[in-house]
């Protein structure tokens, strides 16, 4: 199986209103809640392109509940590790008109020393049975910010491929315990490296321990810098739709070809078409397979050097 | 006992962001859960002035299940009716600096018929022990826009008196039901009489049969229009802080001074002086009773002509 982990898992609300106005009142017309947190997301597309998947991370009171009881019809096995705090909800507004959303994220609950080593004991086990994992999005308060670094050693060490999407310290330091994977947008890996260029900017995340970068380039499509290889893959036009979730299925297709042996060129194919085919969807984070297997033939893939 | 109604019960979540900008996202600093919807809020402050309080309403599904969580240990009887579909959420979101806060209120769950009749039946069999009602806030979807015209009949017809605190089309319809009190703002009170100067909208709404009508005017306290008299009631000066709850306050100064059997003026500074205690208090709806105490006596009220 394949093991996503998301720490900071959430209950994700979107709520629609005619427009959003500062300081003022609200009729919200429409509610829809789901299961939320990046690795949740990653875990719904590798089950849909056919992986056995499992999900950990934390998750705790009413909240929680709530999450745990929409994940369970979902085709990925909840290993999800009790906490004594309520789950994080998250909001996006999106106003009626325009189909812009504003975004208010709580912070999660705080994870005691206890909870995180009943979760280290959980996850050493679900390795066990893993073919390769993904650690994604931020930690909730009381997790340490050099956990993602602490598992990756610990996924090393078992032998299993690790693939890393967070940002900011905690990607810093991920990144220095050598994952297999990163995949920063180009503006975390900005700031993680101070340059801008995203060819630049991911060689010399490389060089700070990553085995591979991917960086997303947003509608423009991915970076990939690999031992074997740089890569620069387009979807045929840029899109609009609702990037939300788009990263998350760009993971899926990545990790789901890093299982599948997959060459880099398909790899990246699958990823571009997955994203691409989020943003067109009409729902947030979700995704038409059919639209999906008709841009995987449409993705432009260009070699741009040899390894870095 | 006295019975609040709350209808559409909600579980108000307050967030604290640094500063609301549309169309980005936003990091929730703080997350604070309450018992909301107007009648809760009235409930609350009768317990607080002594009065022995029962509230019920509807509330159902996980958020139905928290929000009778956090009103099990307050001093106030839980009778709400159970329903199949999930209470609402209200959330507040305030910037830090300023203090100015944006509302989002969800709608609510969808009341059945055959749940509307069980909440009748329990009301029923609660207005055999109450010596006075509160009718409070928006309605549910699913029930008729008549909904309090018939409460106040069945209330009146038990010899119970019965207050009005709603807005649009069932406080226009509730009016027309012979309610003992309404208490409108000036805007809805302008809304259902086309007359702005709440003076003449007041008489009005008798007129259209509410026996007596508080108008609350906001920092400028309340006005009512009663068979025994008008009178205004103003606060020592005008505060500034959070008004969230002082409309609620005030509904139980006027209520609890009816069932007291305290005069005009009496009532008036009552509901002025645990309005602007409420408004004055760091915690949205909550009030300091020694505030209270001393704006009491600081209540100037003015009797402004005869009876109507």
């Amino acid at each position: 199986m394949i093991l996503t982990v998301t720490l900071n898992t959430a209950l994700d609300l979107t709520y629609k209103v005619a427009a959003l106005v500062p300081h003022t009142s609200h009729r919200v017309t429409d509610v829809t809640e789901r299961p939320g947190g990046k690795g949740l997301n990653v875990a719904r597309v590798l089950a849909a392109l056919g992986h056995e998947t499992v999900v950990t991370g934390f998750a705790g009171g009413p909240t929680g509940d709530v999450l745990r009881g929409l994940l369970a019809p979902l085709p990925v096995r909840d290993a999800l590790v009790p906490v004594a705090g309520d789950t994080r909800r998250t909001v996006a507004v999106v106003d009626a008109a325009t189909g812009d959303t504003t975004q208010l994220n709580e912070p999660g609950p705080a994870v005691t020393p206890t909870e995180w080593s009943a979760f280290l004991a959980t996850y050493d086990s679900l390795l066990t049975d893993a073919r390769a994992v993904a650690l994604c999005g931020s930690l909730p308060p009381g997790v340490r910010v050099g956990a993602y670094a602490e598992l990756i050693r610990r996924t090393r060490a078992a032998g299993v491929p690790v693939v890393l999407d967070t940002s900011g310290e905690p990607l810093r330091r991920g990144i220095a315990a050598r994952p297999d994977l990163v995949k920063p947008n180009a503006d975390e890996l900005a700031r993680l490296t101070g340059a801008r260029e995203p060819l630049r900017a991911a060689r010399d995340a490389r060089r700070r321990g990553a085995h591979a970068v991917a960086a997303s380039l947003g509608a423009d499509g991915l970076l990939v810098v690999t031992p074997d290889g740089t890569w620069r893959a387009a979807p045929p036009a840029p899109v609009r739709g609702n990037p939300t979730g788009a990263g998350d299925s760009a993971v899926a297709g990545l990790l789901s070809g890093l299982v599948e042996g997959l060459p880099w060129p398909d790899r990246l194919r699958r990823a571009v078409a997955l994203s691409t085919a989020t943003v067109l969807a009409p729902a947030a984070g979700e995704y038409d397979p059919r639209t999906y297997q008709e841009l995987l033939d449409r993705i432009t893939v260009t070699e741009l050097a040899t390894a870095a």
